[in-house]
């Protein structure tokens, strides 16, 4: 702790944000809420979004944004949320020990896609922004979640994000697949929850590239094999995660447009409720946001808004060898260099 | 911690458990896995038990044993495991520090009960052993989770209970029925999981009634306005827990036999399956059990054979004014003294 105080006491000024960062920040994120919706309406092409406009009772409120039976997705959920408070929850002071004794100011965007087709991938993403006395910092990222996967799928979906992260700096991808890897990771069921993506937190500027808690994941990103980030300062690091939010898009709509129309039945659709389980058991068990949310009393439904329609739990399940359910176990939930099977 | 030692290190003889303890107490677990198995086959009419047996790498075992699609219950879950290790999770350290840098054993069986028709309840048990160093103690309970309610079911239920507990100390039954109404509450949605019935931890004769970390429920037990309970040898404690094991068929299986016929339809089945979520919800972020299980190693497919088979979320579901379902909200999730109604 006080290694960490003197460090936020001799913060560069370059390193601090601007007066009005708050208000940029959340200007963003519901512009990000606004942009993902209206583009997954035309993907859609048929639900529409109902909004939800909430107050919380000790600061701050949003805007949870809810697609319910559309013809791709059987339930989208966006939310938008900006919060204030006294102090942040223990989990996180536990990371950020500068912020004791601070109030906090907290806002993000987060998304969890359920599709009808089971060939379509659940999907998720997640930006946020934190101020907390002497601290702040962005976090956030954006991961594929195949029932039945398609490697060309998956090394669309990272290549996309790669070059967003390529044109900030050449180590944030590598690094911020890896933590991805690492922090959706099931521990009790070792698998991944998916194909990955993006991932990132405690982003303040000054170098440091992971400061997280999953005690599973890489060990080289505990050993800091990929060496410390070049400082970077506020502006940097908010048009860095500008970029994030522009490629969603661009890195989940093809993959739908190409899978969408494929023919299923009961083996695939029960497939699909059974391993949305999984996604049951990382949101309640492991997430961050998830648990940040109910600690400091944020709006239930909305922050449950990410777990699935319909969802089936099997004792015992264990895919037939050589079938592409095994394939999904034995190839997709273990971390891959997408990225590079792409091209 | 200094307290906490020099209490362990003064018990009197007559608190410490016989040197067979861990065996007889295996013994009762597996009898009373056996006795309820036994009684839910012969309740359900149809469906059997399948037995798994495993072993866990850092020591110890069970034997898992599971009904599915049978005439009542769409799943049956009863656990036996018997596991030990180096040292207990920092979680039940932090309530027992005596028990720091002591091996420790712990057995138990828990199980639970999802019928197909919504008007037979979801219902629950676990009884379970601790010895750790100087320490041990016995902790478990049963709670009844209905989907359409009938105070009569209820009232039944804690009745049952109720003597089981009155025949070994005149205040069990009100302060663990008050413990299970604190224990099994979903605080995100301010519910309890249900009608509730017996909880208790931590029982290891001297007297104390309540070591809980919940920070809800009633403020009566954490103010032990209840007084503490008269010392108790670990005789009666194990002769208690036999007594509570027994009672549960003869507080169940009348429930089921009163319901399991009854007609219902999609609204009925579809609020089930909603409600359901709850109990996922509650295993996954509260319960110490399932906690417990994962944090050492245990067998996942074990642990998670609690949730149900089929769930759905609903996103800002609620019941219309005067129905059965908006009952359900306003007169079962809140602590009621159904014990009393009965008589």
């Amino acid at each position: 702790m006080t290694m960490a105080a003197s460090v936020s006491q001799t913060t560069p000024t370059h390193f601090l944000p601007p007066s009005n960062a708050k208000a940029r920040v959340s200007q963003f994120m519901q512009q990000l809420q606004d942009e993902i919706c209206q583009g997954l309406q035309q993907l859609d092409g048929g639900g529409r979004f109902q909004e939800d406009s909430w107050k919380r009772p000790e600061g701050g409120g949003g805007r949870s944004r809810i697609m319910r039976d559309g013809t791709v997705f059987e339930q989208a959920g966006v939310n938008f949320s900006e919060v204030w408070g006294d102090h942040l929850p223990t989990s996180i002071l536990a990371q950020r020990p500068e912020a004791e004794g601070h109030r906090f100011y907290a806002t993000g965007t987060s998304m969890v896609l359920h599709p009808h087709n089971p060939y379509v991938p659940t999907v998720h993403l997640n930006y946020r922004y934190f101020e907390a006395g002497p601290v702040w910092w962005f976090g956030g990222g954006a991961d594929l979640t195949p029932y039945y996967p398609f490697a060309e799928d998956a090394a669309h979906f990272h290549s996309t994000f790669k070059q967003a992260c390529d044109a900030h700096h050449p180590e944030y991808y590598a690094v911020f697949k890896r933590w991805c890897d690492e922090y959706f990771y099931l521990k009790h069921r070792q698998e991944t929850r998916g194909v990955g993506g993006l991932f990132f937190d405690y982003q303040d500027g000054q170098g440091q590239l992971y400061r997280g808690t999953h005690p599973a994941g890489p060990a080289a990103v505990h050993s800091n094999q990929v060496g410390a980030l070049a400082p970077r300062t506020w502006e940097q690091l908010f048009a860095f995660v500008n970029d994030c939010g522009s490629a969603f898009l661009p890195a989940y709509g093809p993959i739908v447009e190409r899978r969408q129309s494929m023919n299923y039945g009961d083996r695939q659709r029960n497939f699909q409720l059974y391993r949305r389980g999984r996604y049951v058991e990382f949101n309640l068990v492991y997430d961050r946001g998830t648990i940040f949310g109910l600690q400091t009393n944020g709006r239930t439904e909305s922050i449950l808004m990410s777990l699935p329609p319909l969802v089936r739990w099997e004792y015992s399940y264990t895919p037939e060898p050589n079938t592409p359910e095994a394939e999904l176990y034995e190839t997709f939930l273990k971390p891959q260099d997408w990225a590079s099977a792409a091209s």
